[in-house]
């Protein structure tokens, strides 16, 4: 005997997601049974709608349930900076931080060549057609530091340049709260290249 | 600004499960943004499905989608020995074994005074009631090898031996292809004490 067939389909649903092998997902399977019905309904119909209701902001590819998203068409917002991010995700932690008033830039993806990702596999033609219309003044590039995020600002920063629009990259160093001791070679090194003047 | 609505209530869902902090939750969501339409409705009807159709059995009460459950239905099933288990999820890890032919009865937990749950919490009168027809001969407890476990398996012995039904606990020791070595005192002193004779 197997499981009865709709705890193994859910069984399967679990599967599907990052980081979630057999063991867990029967667990969470399990745990689900026990929960009162109200919230599984409701958390299958969070699944669905946000499926569903969600979509990529036609101008900065953010996620949204409007378009063009409420970032896009604050009015109060800084048009003439724009951060150009990998990652719905990375706006939000942007926003958190309720410091910058710009505007973003989603790509949904750094320029890997291993994994056959070029320029045009993310949304830099996008990018470029916004900077068309001259309200744009500055790009900061917050893309990952890792080789993926570091060769796609590279690549932003060349393709910009030309066209007069200043284009700077978030710093590299220690994270505020670590230690000294136990940060890497590269980010102490970059550490030291981004002193700044007491 | 914060999640666009459906994302953080679909958040929230993943928040509901167990082990899975707000963070992680995060990422499940933004991955199920990411997945088919066709996938995500499916483990969304899985969700709500599996809520829906499974019950307990009303004799054994493992978890099923028939009533009485396909193990308590199958007539080529020994009727003298019931396999007494803490969860159903022990009853699956019992059939996977493929060994045991007897039937099961799951008590969906263990007496445990600290957390007050005692014996009538979980399915013990109802297993006293299935061995009023003398089909029963054997009783092997299977509840977990920890406190709450033996506490209950000792519990249902000292409550059933006296009706002539036989009582066992199945076997404690050494995991197979575990080491020697890394065992705890608690389990190597159990593997000494039930030693067999070769």
């Amino acid at each position: 005997m197997q499981y009865p067939e709709p705890i193994s389909k859910l069984i399967e649903g679990f599967m599907r997601l990052p980081g979630i092998g057999p063991k867990t997902a029967a667990r969470l399977a399990f745990y689900v049974l026990d929960m009162k019905e109200e919230d599984v309904f409701d958390f299958g119909k969070a699944l669905v709608n946000a499926k569903r209701e969600l979509t990529h902001c036609s101008i900065c590819q953010h996620i949204t349930d409007t378009d063009p998203c409420r970032i896009c068409e604050d009015q109060t917002r800084d048009r003439s900076v724009i951060c150009v991010v990998q990652d719905s995700k990375d706006v939000i932690a942007m926003e958190k931080m309720q410091e910058f008033r710009g505007q973003y830039h989603v790509l949904h993806g750094a320029i890997s060549p291993v994994d056959g990702i070029g320029p045009e596999d993310i949304h830099i033609p996008d990018l470029i057609k916004r900077l068309q219309d001259e309200t744009v003044q500055e790009l900061i590039v917050a893309t990952n530091p890792n080789i993926e995020g570091e060769a796609t600002a590279m690549y932003i920063s060349r393709l910009v340049k030309p066209t007069g629009i200043k284009v700077s990259r978030i710093a590299h160093g220690l994270p505020v709260g670590g230690d000294l001791e136990y940060a890497d070679e590269v980010t102490l090194s970059k550490a030291i290249e981004g002193r700044q003047e007491l």
